[in-house]
């Protein structure tokens, strides 16, 4: 098995969604069928799938779903259609900051609106669209990898936050998507993983991901970046994204930011890299980006143990921060890597959008 | 129960020292009774007591243990003070970064090269010597908070690494004295507790700390700190210090740099708080601090459950790091507030050092 072949981590399979369970990893790699739109909705909430354009992916799996259901309730046509918009805005609010999420669901309710065909043939078409929407998905992020390979220096130690990688994506990865075409022209280049609490998603899946490929990753507690960037040892930042503004604010996994200060501290660059699809040109600023407030448990348990004394303690766990554009080198998209201005360059990308 | 008040939660008792067993914390809270050099080298080792004043009182207490000891060998009186010697220097080696343990021992050697007794008499001056240590590190402590407290603005919210509280002295904090300092005058102050990976010094013991004297607390991961300060919830930072150097570039728990880079970044003001026991004016900067490699398995393991893959994995776990003077704002020590240019503050707090 490897990560950086065209493996789909998430993919639509006839009459419903088959991904890896990703709260399982490292202690196993399964796949779990979702069989139904509630089913899916619960897959998002409770991160059995996540990372912004796998999260995408699986809203627009989930519209397939609510379409099955609603296809068996002998529904007219305009019922049917009324009803699936419905549950597909209901699926955008799963989770509620990666923009991917609203975005593939959009490109499904645009399939809807758009049909001329049956119940029927509107299932058959959003199917099609599914799947169209997978294979673009890894073909962007081959794009982002080839692209952002050229910010990597020879023999680069590379940090990375949180996972971005091969599943939190359909296949190949952002940030880890970089990393990838980055080692495939340079065997030197080592990677820094940071655990990023709460979730442990550096330690448990880009770990994982990283020694699966045979990428060199050194594990380290978020708190230690600005040790090793003191050090000598990390010459470029690569971090995915989940929702970025019009100005390059860009909302990631809770913990960025403070690696983005560090890495400005140091003279070090920190990028972005993430699909066009994660940039939400109708906001101005990363002010308007809604931050999600997650279950508290996320940081008082590990593996299903308290790591604090669970009276007398107040807990406040944001999802996601916003690093301000001030604090970016680059935006790596698959139509190149994006500089400040980033008023300019995104408006600039968004015009050539279609011309991948 | 509280930690205000004079407790101590390491002492000399008759012929052994009793200190809390700062492993358990929070899912117990009890003393062991330590018997032995050899078990008190391996308490520190192990952390079962750790902060930097704390194991200094540990390492004067396993010089008497060692006197125990070496009396039953009939040595004779240089014999012994030779060998007790040799052995006082083998427990500075228990932990390299805190210069405390350095320190105190060296104040228990001060006392076997001055004595003037048979061996009996020298192992009592070094009972009355570790008492006295214990007593003045609860004294210097509440000088600390008191100084500390004029740091802390009303309403302010406090932000700290790791644990430098009671736990990590022998009594009231340094760090956390501040805090029940500022917190005795003005009850509307609130604290943010960094996690602290990877022991989590923060989560199990600063959280249990502050919640048994009924201070309000709030847990958060390392990564989320900057989070909070762009928020406008952080007026201040107060971290305590394993290594002072002359210039008050300061070894403290790993991450620290971290907090103290994103406070700079937000203008929070970035606070030390130790005793002058702390500041070793024979190093000229930081760089001259040895800082400890501990175990892998404190990074790949909570709680003795893995969280990462352990195979293709690499791992560096460096238990400090240096924030450099330029980031700090002042060093509470018992002689006041230090402030920059600290070469000359320090130099001048050293001159006045026994007029407390």
């Amino acid at each position: 098995m490897d990560f950086k072949s065209k493996i789909k981590t998430i993919e639509w399979v006839d009459t419903y969604s088959k991904m890896v369970d990703q709260t399982v990893i490292p202690y196993e790699y399964k796949f779990v069928n979702i069989k139904s739109g509630d089913e899916m909705f619960e897959a998002i909430r409770s991160m059995i799938v996540r990372g912004a354009p796998a999260i995408g992916i699986a809203g627009a799996h989930g519209v397939i779903l609510y379409a099955q259901e609603l296809e068996k309730e002998n529904l007219t046509r305009d019922e049917f259609i009324t009803k699936l918009i419905q549950k597909a805005e209901y699926m955008k609010t799963s989770r509620p900051t990666a923009v991917n999420l609203m975005w593939a669901v959009d490109k499904q309710v645009d399939v809807i609106k758009n049909s001329v065909s049956d119940i029927r043939g509107i299932i058959e078409e959003l199917k099609q669209n599914g799947i169209k929407l997978e294979n673009e998905d890894i073909e962007i992020n081959k794009k982002i990898g080839d692209f952002g390979s050229e910010a990597v220096p020879k023999g680069a130690g590379i940090l990375t936050h949180c996972n971005a990688g091969a599943l939190a994506t359909v296949g190949y990865g952002t940030a880890l998507g970089v990393v990838r075409s980055a080692y495939a022209k340079d065997n030197t280049i080592r990677v820094f993983a940071d655990e990023t609490r709460p979730r442990q998603q550096g330690a448990r899946i880009t770990t994982f991901e990283l020694a699966t490929d045979g990428i060199p990753v050194t594990l380290i507690t978020d708190g230690m970046c600005s040790y090793f960037m003191k050090k000598g040892l990390i010459d470029v930042v690569v971090v995915g994204a989940d929702r970025i503004a019009a100005n390059g604010d860009t909302a990631n996994k809770i913990g960025t930011y403070t690696v983005a200060i560090a890495a400005k501290y140091h003279n070090i660059p920190f990028y972005i890299a993430a699909p066009l699809s994660t940039i939400d040109i109708s906001i101005k600023t990363g002010d308007e980006i809604p931050i999600e407030e997650r279950s508290h448990e996320e940081v008082t348990h590990i593996n299903g143990k308290p790591i604090c004394p669970l009276e007398g303690v107040n807990i406040i766990n944001p999802g996601f921060d916003v690093t301000p554009h001030e604090l970016i080198a680059g935006i790596i998209t698959e139509k190149g890597i994006l500089r400040p201005n980033y008023n300019q360059s995104i408006k600039e990308a968004f015009i050539n959008k279609d011309n991948i």
